[in-house]
């Protein structure tokens, strides 16, 4: 089984969680849990950073550290929230020489997100294990009025925050900067977001999947990044941390936000619309972490 | 450098995050980091739990993921709070057939100590490898009065709230029950608390670090288990679950709780009085768990 698909079913399997304990407003499988708490909703998320899965040697440590604290950072931005504290783990072969510095920097890049690392843990491989070297963060944040993916509508437009694809080149996935000023302002007017760690086509799709809808993207629409490959690199490189999001037409944005698509009835797929009238099913369009 | 030194060094380290960020209210190197919140603070946890350092292929399954749930749950308990959410993540070896059973037995033990799994992250380690396989567990909880390891007093004396060592046998490390209730009925009453995960000896001096006072054990009182094999063994061996805590002279307490030493002025240690009248420096007897 996949890792996504595991993560479906896990979410799936606790839909009635919300129902059992008072405290959880919403359960696994958005971009964060949502507990209640005053005066904001608390949101929750952790991600791991697997070492040539994740990244790989050419990543400066310093950037390894970086990525694991954007990458929970990013899925606060994608709720509209604004980060709160960061706990942090490392699984590290016996005698790493750089522990030290990995959370120095771990702990230098949380507090410039304003979630200051509050505690964590350390533990280390086998003896006879050199790796992977494996990471987890954990962001907890607060929203007035949390986004969340299920709320796109019949009728609303679909926009992207920046230009996507080929970020994998010059660092750029452990280099961006996750989206909070312009998600916190985007809140009292968008429907439903997302950020776009896995590819536009797959997280595309989990939106129209939550909100039971179908989403049409133009092919020509899309912001191609220069560091791109072309629409399809823009479609499944993932790693954008920028943001996807619904909205009543006629709101208007900031010039960097584009406008990409539509949400319309049918059952729930990303579906790309080309220039010469075709149309294709991108709703698995992405990468597969691992 | 060893784990233990490094989470130091990293407590250090964080010193001043209770003055850059408001709402921290204790930061790295006690139980639990302290976030301020409403009505009461906000407790936060993280553990790892590794294959082949914290438990082998010995260790049934439903016990592997329970032993991962109560490593942070006794956490939240050593601060006298209640847990109320938890956040998990593994890192499996590709195509492991028993991730979605592993999930499944962390989710119902989440729910047992009243803290649902609301997230996680899997991933899967790099095609070649086996192993180890890797859990974190993140919990988060609340107390009225969070009770630190730094308020123990001179004359305060100190107690277990059970009897010790030999917790590897018999499965007992996996199969304890952090002590939540009595916690939250001791917390009006005591000044300082941390829970037996280390061992006696290492985690006494602990509590005497950070309260810069010294803890003298008397032997005689120490409560041993029937597992455990002698007096050192109880001093030594960890993963207890229990709880150490100091309190004021004449405090009543459940029968369970035993009166095992006293707080004195002196430098910071963990002081073992023996029958003979001698004394031995524990403060670094306990177990490394990497």
């Amino acid at each position: 089984m996949r890792e996504r698909e595991l993560l479906t079913r896990i979410a799936d399997r606790s839909a009635n969680l919300t129902d059992a304990f008072a405290q959880v407003l919403v359960g696994p499988g958005d971009d964060c849990a949502i507990i209640e708490a005053t005066p904001h909703p608390l949101l929750l998320t952790t991600d791991h950073l697997v070492e040539d899965r994740h990244f790989d040697n050419a990543l400066p440590l310093e950037l390894v550290a970086r990525k694991a604290v954007i990458r929970s950072v990013s899925d606060i931005a994608a709720m509209a929230g604004t980060p709160s504290w960061a706990l942090a783990t490392a699984l590290l072969p016996v005698g790493y020489k750089h522990a030290d510095e990995l959370f120095d920097h771990m702990a230098r890049y949380a507090r410039e997100f304003a979630c200051p690392l509050v505690g964590g843990d350390i533990a280390t491989l086998p003896p006879d294990a050199t790796g992977p070297i494996s990471l987890t963060v954990t962001v907890g944040g607060h929203a007035p009025r949390p986004i969340l993916r299920s709320g796109a509508r019949v009728g609303d437009d679909v926009y992207v925050t920046g230009p996507l694809g080929g970020s994998l080149k010059h660092h750029r996935h452990a280099l961006a900067t996750p989206q909070i000023d312009i998600a916190r302002q985007l809140a009292t007017s968008i429907h439903a977001m997302i950020d776009l760690s896995d590819g536009l086509g797959i997280d595309a799709y989990r939106v129209a999947r939550a909100s039971n809808v179908r989403i049409e993207l133009d092919a020509s629409a899309i912001p191609i990044h220069p560091d791109a490959n072309g629409l399809d690199s823009a479609l499944s490189d993932g790693e954008d941390y920028e943001l996807l999001f619904t909205s009543p037409v006629n709101t208007t944005f900031p010039e960097s936000v584009r406008r990409i698509g539509r949400v319309v009835d049918g059952k729930p797929a990303a579906i790309l619309n080309l220039p010469d009238g075709s149309k294709r099913d991108v709703s698995e369009q992405g990468f597969e972490h691992g």
